[in-house]
């Protein structure tokens, strides 16, 4: 008898999801139906910024996958079809085919909801003015285009964090003069401890941004439907093009609604095997809460990496196999022009919140032998916890070369390394690589001899 | 009362050592005496092959700490002395002035022996001609230079390692036409498998180097004194510069002589303090056997992370602390050109060989998402034990970016990490750095789902 999965989403998660179930199930065993509400599936929206920038150069460069690539693969992605409710005591959802305005239901024997997120979008006056935007989709690049086509000269950028970061290097790439509103004191204020931002507040200045910290955005100035300028705390910022970068909430609404638990961080609660309360219910991706691996808390993290992950994971589990999804660490990089921005774990000020007794070492360290050429500076900070030296977190601000190292690092951490053994490992050296005592060997030892 | 803390060698593992031990005792406590037979401390001869190729500028630029330095730091460093023999019983040794040319007897209450390694020379016809040489000190690059300065045009270098890729990619960077003769079928044949060092041997003959690979050196043509050509089984090469690369072997000749235990690598004996089998006798750096973290067997590694990790230790130890060191997994790093090889733990055929029941498993990546520019292809290849499915090893060969991910590697390695497991972990994503898939988690991946 063949049974069917319907997958609610065509980005990362739902199709990883239904392509590992694809691989695991054949067509006669399980029939497998998405639902994307768009018009496209599987694209790369975390290169948008760098469309808008240049470095990528069209579009269709972000579309990983097409729906007819899908179809072509077994599986029956509908796009414009969205779905408007779950009945889990029926195991069917209510469908709205956009296309052909009307509704329709459909069963499933296992549903998967992988809903995404949507970008934060304060009630703020005036936020529906043209010109007044996000970035997280391929309509919202177009309609950047379009205003800078039309002669848009100034952009305000509010919040600091990495889509405010990626996106004001895009508009500075293009000529515009850029401002960036944040509410915290630092860029990146919510992901680095201060001492380590301080660096990028540093770059961002330096590449001719208006930095405007601990500033608040209270709305739009607004004139014939069109912003001109941004109403601060401190005064109006005038303004062509504003991009809100305030980072992103759970599309969790559709689970509350058919009685799906939802979590404290605004997310659907799942299981490590990626399942929700509700049989014959899984949720994967930007939607879903995760655990983190040090504090044991679940927490929102929206990136392509996990939603990846997660729907492979769950796909396997549908598909009959055993797999579990063995938690976040807060992992993340990104880069301001030459400078390269990466933390994983805690920050001094997450793990002081989270109840460790914990210390912060800053460390200066060179990406290659300083007397090799293209040797860069760089920072890095572990946070270890006082008396067992357990790694808790680490930072690293720095040139080229640096960010990446994060990843061994996050590898200490999954595997509750002290920085005394960290700093012990036998990790790759030669000129062009690294000093004799790479940056994180370097930092680990300071950071023992601190303990 | 005073002790006395007499080292042995003031390269990379001495003065790490002696720089250690004075950080933990005040002069009233511990005098240090270093004797180095040359009259240089603490340069880094891994760069002397930049130097031959021009990206590093001038000697001085590798000389990290002169002995005036260490002498201003409290460390009596005595350049230009041999020790010549040790008297365990007696507690001294006897050091050749080289300078006065007299010897005489110095006590210890602690001996560091780390008398470095010496390259493999070959007892064949020819060998101490002029014109071969090998490339392992300040005074062998400036004998290149010269050799270059008097019109070399041809070079032969023998050996396709670390060391012969390296010198290589400095001669053909400075207009020599390059011969590589390797006696194995591969270029770094002894720490690749042959089908990660396939990609090796392309690189090397597109930048015009002629490779004979299986092919056997049996000696030198020499004329009036200097090198003409090298002489192989498959005829003569003519050659006005020969640069012998066939690595190291460790100097233990003092310490055997004195009685103090050698094992079957020819390295010296210690262990994870640093202790030889000798009271009061340590020995740290090239000239030391270290426990390979997998096989459990001693080995041989001269590398200088090693040689200053282990002089940290032994330098804590004889200062009165506690310090252990964790054992090598055998990572190394290089590069040719723009081609990065990169490996950890054990090849294929090493995994074979220590008698696990292993699979090597290929996998093709990208240094950055795709559609990011300056993404680059690599190949990583990992190596699992069947059944447990722990990692062993891995080898990277790639393009910009791609070779420090051995780093990921070697921690999950220090681990005892599953590729599973690894193929789950939190690793950094950004387009500029990685695809969504980390190539890490790609390979690990991709080699879970072989076993």
């Amino acid at each position: 008898m063949t049974r069917r999965l319907v997958v609610i989403g065509g980005d990362a998660a739902g199709m990883s999801a239904a392509s590992q179930a694809r691989r695991m199930q054949s067509a006669e065993a399980l029939q497998i139906v998405v639902f994307e509400r768009s018009s496209r599936t599987s694209y790369a929206a975390c290169g948008l910024p760098y469309l808008i920038g240049g470095l990528v150069k069209t579009p269709d460069d972000l579309i990983a996958r097409t729906p007819q690539e899908h179809r072509a693969k077994g599986i029956d992605v509908r796009i414009r079809h969205e779905v408007v409710a779950i009945d889990p005591k029926a195991g069917s959802v209510t469908v709205r085919d956009l296309e052909a305005d009307r509704e329709f239901t459909e069963p499933y024997d296992e549903l998967l909801i992988a809903t995404g997120a949507s970008g934060i979008s304060p009630p703020w006056p005036g936020i529906d003015a043209q010109g007044v935007l996000q970035l997280r989709t391929l309509d919202d690049a177009a309609e950047v285009e379009r205003l800078l086509g039309a002669g848009a000269r100034r952009a305000v950028v509010v919040g600091a964090g990495y889509i405010g970061l990626e996106v004001a290097e895009g508009l500075v790439e293009r000529g515009l003069h850029v401002t960036v509103v944040e509410r915290l004191d630092a860029p990146m204020g919510a992901v680095l401890d201060a001492d380590m931002a301080a660096g990028v507040a540093a770059a961002m200045r330096a590449a001719g941004i208006d930095l405007r910290l601990g500033t608040a955005v209270t709305g739009f100035t607004v004139v014939d439907g069109r912003v001109t300028a941004v109403e601060t705390g401190a005064g109006p910022i005038p303004a062509d093009l504003v991009v809100i970068g305030l980072g992103v909430r759970p599309n969790a609404g559709l689970a509350r609604a058919a009685g799906i638990g939802v979590g404290e961080a605004g997310g659907i609660t799942v299981d490590d095997h990626l399942r929700t309360d509700t049989p014959h219910i899984w949720a994967a991706g930007d939607c879903v809460e995760s655990r983190h691996r040090l504090t044991g808390r679940s927490m929102v993290v929206a990136l392509g990496t996990h939603a990846n992950k997660q729907g492979r994971v769950a796909g396997t589990n549908i598909g009959g196999g055993d797999d579990a999804f063995g938690g976040v660490l807060g992992t993340a990089i990104t880069r301001f022009q030459q400078m390269e921005v990466a933390r994983t774990g805690l920050t001094e000020r997450e793990a002081a919140a989270a109840g460790f007794d914990a210390i912060g070492v800053l460390t200066e360290a060179s990406s290659r032998a300083q007397y090799f050429p293209g040797a860069q500076p760089m920072t890095i900070k572990l946070v270890a916890q006082r008396g067992s030296a357990r790694l808790l977190g680490a930072q690293i601000v720095g040139g080229e070369g640096s960010g990446k190292r994060i990843d061994v690092l996050a590898t200490a951490l999954w595997n509750d390394m002290t920085v005394a053994e960290l700093a012990g490992m036998d990790l790759s050296y030669a000129p062009p690589f690294a000093p004799v005592w790479d940056p994180v060997l370097l930092a680990a030892g300071k950071t023992a001899a601190r303990i």
